[in-house]
């Protein structure tokens, strides 16, 4: 069934932080819905390229030499093997597109490490 | 070089409709954004699932057995070889994701085939 998919009806059904919620599937990829709020954890995927769509709020991508802001409406793309830690001083939504294959933590497993599932 | 994308600035460089530009690349896939208005052509993507995410305006997606309105903030994910043509009334700002290979024509090739370009 070919369905529309509306992206602050999901996240009014997302009640936790860093918990990747899988709202679509097209080829080998999820796209994924995610509350954030505070650091996560210094991480990297090492075959895999990963886009975080700012929803809302502004999201800050810290990488080994810089940091970089995402506002609203803006999106960046981390390629696979490039270490990275997204902070969100405040909450932040983000819209997600990684290869199914993609562990939330990359190389890192720990307690935040979590399956994808779908909402 | 590790970059943010702006959407809305992005769009301010893109003047026609039905020619998608490539603004960024994961995995397999472009991200590419797109003008629209009228119609399209009737087509299906043999091999390629297609998302698209309705960033300004409102999208008809006509399928054979129905229509589908996708409003902004809503997205669609068209599986491969499902026909579809996408309607726009009144101009739409979409973002669409789709393997690398994808024709925006699919199966059809006329003169509204166009290659994949860089913004």
């Amino acid at each position: 069934m070919i369905e529309t998919v509306n992206i602050v009806e999901k996240f009014a059904l997302i009640h936790e932080h860093w918990h990747p919620r899988v709202v679509g599937e097209l080829n080998d990829a999820f796209v994924k819905l995610a509350r954030l709020k505070g650091e996560f954890v210094w991480h990297h995927h090492e075959h895999e390229d990963e886009m975080f769509l700012v929803i809302k709020g502004r999201l800050l991508m810290r990488l080994r030499e810089r940091e970089v802001w995402v506002n609203e409406g803006e999106f960046i793309i981390i390629p696979r093997g490039v270490a990275h830690m997204p902070v969100a001083e405040d909450e932040v939504h983000v819209m997600l597109f990684e290869p199914k294959t993609t562990r939330n933590t990359g190389n890192v497993r720990d307690e935040r490490t979590v399956d994808a599932e779908w909402l």
